[in-house]
């Protein structure tokens, strides 16, 4: 918790990294504009022996400290003579124990979202901008691991204990671990193997590990187009006063229009990195079309 | 709506065509089993331009003659002085207008689904068997669009509108269409591009163009891993009595455990196919983690 | 579990007790028959001291064993300067956990509902018979509670613990206890105090005690208009074969026409009866109008 | 739209009519403290006649103008042989088409509910303080019908048509129609007898007639516990700068702790009161038992 940056810093931080502007005035997409279609062809050639990873964690249904709101899944009536099952899923996925994409107009920064749109266009129907539907054509890319307890070596992170640029650096020069433009880039903080171990908690009492705000110039750097996590990038607690509660989501939704991946399962996705000795993979994800809507639930793929 | 075969032949054909066992007596992923980590890798590869298309349609929080029963979509609170928006989405994801990801335990024979479970694994918590999570891990392998319409040279196929195998094997000529062990098989018929015309209308009453039974051998030969089309495969209405009335959803489903894509969105991968002169590509489909499910929305990715 | 009727009797009693056609072939409202103005005014009369008390449990966000699909509440967006809140419940009435009135629609008997209406009244959008809107104009009547525990001299009855005719002819003898024409009788059985005492349980596992079939032609002679219980009126388990799992349910419901209020809380009332030393009270009740619904909660009042 | 007192003499008003501590610093219920176990009794004797009314709307499940969030209704799978049918309602009950009542923490001024509550008791769990579960007892009490067009001389008010307090004194003359301390008071804008003869409209964009500011004080002095309308009490539009858009939500619910049926039914009540010339009835509610809710849906009941 010690942060690096004091707040005025990552006030400044803030304006030096802004992509507003960037890809036009109107422009609802900020760094999905970074992956080409050379792009998506190049990252396809990195799935090369075709092995498939899940980066979800399940919807659950059950209540825990975690999932205070779980899914709510109701088998629905097919008539008297059932041929058929049905179902109906109650969903609110910004859950933190949901694998999640936030849209740009999920965070606000002084009443602005991404490419300074006012919060005034989120309204009780939805937000008429940078809503999640933004995502509709799927985000297909070169993914990268950037899998920090192993270079720390350590099994996990401990909540409210930080990641720093050097770390970043570290955990590049892993084979293929070199991030470039474009990229979707996962950070791996182990929550899950915690989790497993240890047993589960609430992240918004007992924190996560994540990212020092002194990251976002090195992601806006990089040229990012979406970031991932196995916690929600940022830092919890990480000690700045209320208005710089979440520095990352802030730096990256807001001021760079990166998407963030939530409380992805990062766990399968190290095993098989090690296994072939490489941190590069194609990436695929299809978010659901909702419109005006500021989340969905994922299930993120990458191919080996 | 002249159907090919009798009630008889196809209560046959079911039998002819049954995968069970053939995976073992405990095998839940039936055709998925076709797809192998060569055929993925091999699948990537004809991802050559890059292109990106969505085979989705929005889910729709409108009610129309389509959607009975729309998503419902709530924006949820975020304290006095927001700073972030939040929501929650109440789906039926088995809706004739959302592209769902039909799981293998949503429909019965004679009490039984796939590989012989019986129905009263589905009880109403959910499915213990051949629930919608064993695609937890995504499915890409190589896709085919076989676009009737366009070898039919009409626009759409009309409601009741049969396919029959001749028709598959004169889709398959064009470039790239020859359909293979493992592939994901997509059948147009243009309904969306009636809808757009014509505006929309209900399937459950008005009707679908569709498979004629007789496509089922066909389907079985080939080694279809998975099927989709912008319809629901089926034929609505196919002039069988009430115990057949969908041969295609119990051929694929239940007798094959072939999973089932309904209501695709076609129109811009027939497009882009067509630009390309290519019908295969590299397809890819997320489904949510949804435990005991009967089916998930889905947002299927082609990329040319 | 002794029962007194053997399977034949309860069917011989289904008979004899049906109110078929007794108010026309075309009735949906059963029971409620006979509750007449001139029964209402008179109901308002035990009104004397003012005192009320809900028979209702809080409709429970929790999960328990009792409750494994409880109320979904989200608290909803209100505008980045909130001057207001709102929210949204998903309620699945008929849980075990939740007071609620079982419309006439809610079970069948052989493919039919009260007064002979199919079961294929009832489709994926809701029943076009005998829904609960039937109650849309509320149902205020003399209420009457039997507390059988009371009679019993115990604190409340075991699981599976049955009441049998001569049990209600006990309780009906204290201060204003019988049983009149147009009546909504409560039966106590004193389940909320034994789960106060020993903790919830799972009362579709571990069972709930309730009435014998043989009080099914006691409530025919009593002419009952409503009947609620803080179980569910049946006895669970109750050793009959599956098709007569629940005589009460079918008896009330579809041979009598006799809505039930499941799960009512009846400790306050209990109490507040003994205080006052009066068994009869003024019942009011006014459940939802939904329209097609097989159910609604409820919060039942008395004014004694 | 005239209105008849500045916004500073709104402010004012605010001031004078405050019951802020009147009950002590933690009273939660604030006028339903009117209503005593006599006042109860008394009004039971009004329910002379046993003649029954509802006031509440059905909650449709249709999307109109009115209702854009209409009530989902879903119907619950039973088992392969069906011999019962459950459902599962997802409800927004502050719906402008859906009678319900608001609770004392649903409208904050100043950043405080009644008796000077923070509205950072309302979190994305509900309300700690206010809720709707106050009301867990029911509200029975004395009714009165004012019935404003009947006193005009009109079939309705038109939307944007301000009602006085002499239209309520003049309202008051007809038989049995004073207000007196403890009573739920109701007051008929006319808003369904329109809605039947010319069809429906959006409340919030097209209006409603309603209270006038100036009606607060009347209020008061009246000592009426809860205040019901056919349309949402205050006058829409009103004229008034943004920050004073519903001073009478304000006025009952925050400074006098006055809690409000919205969108309540009231032309059979105003043809059961011509019927008996009397507009004095018991009055009968029980909102559900939703605990940290802002509101319930409601079916209140008027017996003559």
């Amino acid at each position: 918790m010690a942060n690096r940056l004091t707040p005025d810093e990552v006030k400044a931080a803030y304006e030096k990294i802004s992509n507003w502007g960037r890809w036009g005035k109107e422009d609802q997409r900020g760094a999905l504009n970074f992956i080409t279609p050379e792009k998506r062809a190049a990252a396809a050639r990195l799935a090369k022996s075709g092995e498939i990873v899940s980066l979800a964690l399940p919807l659950s249904t059950k209540t825990t400290p975690e999932n205070p709101q779980p899914v709510q899944h109701m088998m629905l009536h097919v008539g008297p003579h059932a041929v058929a099952a049905l179902d109906y899923f109650g969903i609110a996925p910004h859950g933190m124990a949901f694998t999640h994409l936030d849209a740009l107009c999920h965070v606000f920064r002084d009443g602005k979202m991404y490419n300074g749109f006012s919060n005034r266009e989120v309204g009780r129907f939805g937000a008429k901008k940078c809503a999640i539907d933004v995502t509709r054509d799927g985000i297909v890319s070169r993914g990268v691991l950037l899998d920090i307890p192993k270079v720390r070596k350590s099994d996990w992170l401990e909540p409210g204990e930080a990641i720093f640029p050097e770390d970043l650096d570290a955990a590049e020069k892993l084979p293929g671990g070199r991030v470039e433009e474009g990229d979707v880039l996962l950070i791996r903080t182990g929550r899950h193997a915690r989790r497993i171990a240890k047993g589960g908690w609430d992240p918004r009492r007992e924190g996560l590990p994540g990212l020092d705000a002194s990251c976002l110039t090195w992601l806006h750097e990089r040229r990012v187009a979406v970031l991932g996590c196995d916690g929600v990038s940022d830092l919890i607690p990480n000690g700045y006063p209320n208005e710089l509660s979440m520095p990352i989501h802030v730096g990256t939704l807001v001021m760079m229009g990166i998407h963030l991946i939530d409380n992805a399962d990062l766990e399968a996705l190290s095993a098989a990195c090690a296994k072939h000795d490489r941190y590069e993979f194609l990436f695929a994800m299809a978010p659901l079309i909702l419109e005006q809507g500021t989340a969905s639930p994922v299930n993120p793929l990458a191919v080996l």
